[in-house]
């Protein structure tokens, strides 16, 4: 009993922690239940029961397939029900004329037939795809019309029976729609309206996150790739949530198909908001977050630039992902306050910052290249074609090279990077080459299927360029140059935030933001 | 009457060609129309008609609202319907003999009570995650409770009602599953299965486009990026379906549902079918899609590595990428066809031609590192320490130096390109340099946005490296990078790859799929 009171416990606070996480929850349920009760007082009184009778349970089905979460899906599908009704009620009392004029023995045969094309006819539009939204009112006319025309057959008059079924379905409806609209309405596009600003701020928490983590990170090594690409990442909660913002398109548009049905209300005074707006922003912003996904996908891909490369470039990365992230965040606020604010300072900031950022790139870009450096092969040479010109002095001009070699080697570092000291750059460098050789072993293992037989093979065929350069080198060189693949992706992304700064604007205007002054 | 002869034509071929795509649609609508003509005939026909009574009129509203497209699917709302009915039965007869016995005052209070309460509570659960799939069935129990309790109030015996409504929601049920089953069956299974293989085909086809694109596409400026990014890429067909795939999560998840509940069919013959092994095949399809879609990004981006620096690596990367989408495409067909074959060749194809690309990537990267050449700025340096060294014959030195330097040039050029002449090697060079010139005029007015005067305040505040090179030369380098993201996207691409064989493997293992014998 022990095990049952604790699961019990555990249960009952677990519901309390989904409550709590959105009371709108609650409210909801106590609202359907209050519907439901208000359309059966209507039969347990007896005064009301005496006027409309039986048929008043119609309006109880009515109000429990009509009630949806939001006031603008419920009037959706009020819309539905009604439309479909009328359209179902007009169509039985047709046929079931036709049907009476034509005889006792056809009767049967016309109401079957009228019953299968309606069938038929009803099921073929609500797949054709710009008609999929209204779905449930196919649904409606179909068993609606079966119904009326049935009844009508058995239970004589239609005309009378659909009426009966439309007055009891329109006080359903009426019920379902006052209960929504007047007790703590939920509005869809206030929904919309969260849904889309959290966006922003889950695009900008994962940035950040990803790029953190690509920065701070010694290489915790993951080599569970398959894990690690399909798994949750418990470690990383804004990623998830950007994920979903990725999945969340279909939610977008169905809020905002909702939402278009509901009347101006709260912040949202004007008619003809533009939800539609909300939905291109979503889409944008998805854009951009499809970047955080690569950024993500090479954060935790199997070839990975050592340590110390990406620490070289920390400041600038961090900058300008920092200064991306603020700039998601202020329109995200923008959209949420539903003000207007010149972001001028702002997108001046990111943009030096990116420029830094590419700047850096270049100047380290040899950092970046092969190991097998071009320049090497030339100082050798040159060294070389001068022996054959100064031949007496050649040991001694060698020696002096190679001191110049590895005293430049540090200066140009040092003037390369800004800050960091010469003995920071050159214990860069060292480490450097030391975290490749770790790296090596990790590397080694991909391409991880057969990948030696592969090579066995080729080199067998003495491939064209097989024994060129060392294999190693190769996974070095592009183990450094997914740094560049990195840097790359943000400045796309920042390049991607024009356009969502764009998109943006277009919706301030529509929705006529107010302005900041600042 | 011509345009209105015009256009009804062409709403009848546009019908025609929505038919010719997918058969099933037509058969599913006649299905329906089947389903709720058989249903009729029971109370059409008068032997039936004094059995079952006018509570038939349910099994009707049972046909409308259980009958899906798939097979799975039916029988899953089948299974909400029917339970649901059951346990609104049960919990309606129990109140209502629980009402009754408390007495006459007392019984409308319960009863309103007990409606208020189950209206809370099932839409309470209904939002709650892991019931959220079952939502239909908690409508169910709200209104059949609903109904049964309020005509058992009003029509005398609850139990009869309840009875009367479950033996025609029996009937309704059992036509519409038999219609579902018998008649040209849609299984989910095997639109799963289609799905599946589809979402292979249309990544394999996009990534080739894709790719081909880059490496044809003498940049025809598409200078409108918002536009580039959101439309529809009217030449991209293969890019918009690889776009669907990526939202084709909630599909396949949902045909995954249904598909449990089908009977072994078909070509599906065991039970327990691991049909959510598909839809884990399906996720790292989708993370291979993610590279694809990155790579889509790369190809449309504003800042572009020079078209003849693309065609540098033409071969490598055209190699890579026809392998690599000729093992998705071989492992698309493996699961059409049901079998296993050996993916080892191909692999090792692969990840020869991917280990070509690395390296060939890396023999060149001194093309995609900067312009600003550190090495250039060591040879003058050497040149200025030289100078003190050997003062008398500096000049003749110098020029010395300045005809290797250009002799140089080409020499690496051609060690490191393997295949083309030296002459191609400078032509290269020499146009690389041509098209940045051109290229220039684009990437200036990137970023777009006030980053001019960003500059100056830069440049005011003296920013720590603002005339340390030319900003120019920082967005050219930044240029070629987008090369080395566009290889390393490929190359991940790849590495994704082997996760998906491994995926893939596993669900031949699980589904037993027959081996191939080569």
């Amino acid at each position: 009993p022990r095990d049952v009171r604790y699961s019990c416990s555990s249960w009952m606070s677990d519901v309390w922690e989904f409550c709590k996480q959105d009371r709108n929850r609650v409210i909801f349920s106590l609202k359907v239940g209050l519907a439901v009760l208000l359309v059966s007082l209507l039969i347990l009184f007896q005064a009301p029961y005496q006027i409309f009778g039986t048929n008043i349970i119609w309006s109880i089905l009515t109000v429990a397939i009509m009630f949806e979460y939001t006031v603008g899906a419920t009037f959706n599908r009020g819309f539905n029900r009604a439309l479909g009704s009328v359209l179902a009620g007009i169509l039985a009392i047709i046929v079931a004329q036709v049907a009476l004029s034509s005889g006792l023995v056809a009767e049967p045969y016309i109401i079957g037939v009228s019953i299968f094309l309606i069938g038929t006819v009803t099921s073929f539009m609500k797949l054709w795809p710009s008609l999929a939204p209204y779905e449930y009112g196919f649904r409606v006319i179909l068993f609606t019309y079966c119904l009326i025309i049935i009844s009508g057959y058995r239970m004589g008059s239609p005309v009378v029976t659909a009426m009966d079924r439309l007055y009891s379905i329109a006080i359903g409806a009426i019920v379902a729609v006052l209960v929504n609209v007047l007790v703590f309405p939920i509005w869809a596009g206030e929904q919309l309206h969260k849904e889309l600003v959290t966006s922003f701020f889950s695009v900008a928490d994962s940035l950040e996150e990803c790029v953190g983590k690509y920065i701070e990170d010694e290489g915790s090594d993951d080599p569970d790739f398959f894990k690690s690409v399909i798994d949750e990442f418990p470690d990383e909660p804004a990623y998830k949530k950007c994920r979903s913002t990725l999945n969340s398109s279909a939610k977008l548009e169905s809020l905002a198909t909702s939402a278009k049905w509901e009347p101006p209300h709260g912040r949202f005074r004007h008619f003809f908001y533009p939800w539609s707006e909300y939905v291109k922003v979503g889409a944008v912003l998805r854009y951009c977050a499809y970047e955080v996904m690569a950024l993500h996908g090479v954060l935790h891909s199997e070839i990975q630039a050592p340590y110390n490369l990406r620490l070289t470039f920390q400041k600038e990365i961090q900058e300008a992902t920092s200064q991306a992230a603020e700039l998601v965040r202020c329109l995200g606020n923008d959209i949420q306050d539903m003000k207007k604010t010149l972001k001028a300072s702002l997108l001046n900031g990111l943009h030096s910052s990116t420029e830094r950022l590419q700047r850096a790139i270049d100047m380290h870009s040899y950092l970046l290249a092969s190991t097998y450096d071009p320049m090497k092969d030339r100082s050798c040479r040159t060294v070389d074609k001068l022996s054959r010109a100064f031949t007496p002095t050649l040991s001694d001009l060698n020696e002096q090279l190679d001191n110049l070699e590895s005293g430049e080697e540090l200066s140009t570092t040092s003037i390369a990077q800004s800050t960091p000291s010469e003995s920071l750059a050159s214990q860069i460098l060292d480490s450097y080459h030391d975290t490749m050789r770790k790296q090596c072993k990790r590397l080694h293992s991909w391409p991880s299927r057969e990948v030696d037989t592969a090579f066995d093979h080729e080199e067998l065929e003495g491939g064209f360029e097989a024994n060129f350069i060392p294999r190693m080198k190769a996974l070095e060189s592009t183990a450094a140059l997914s740094l560049a693949t990195f840097t790359s992706l943000i400045i796309e992304f920042v390049a991607r935030l024009d356009h969502l700064v764009e998109a943006v604007d277009e919706l301030s205007k529509l929705a006529k933001f107010k302005d900041e002054i600042l």
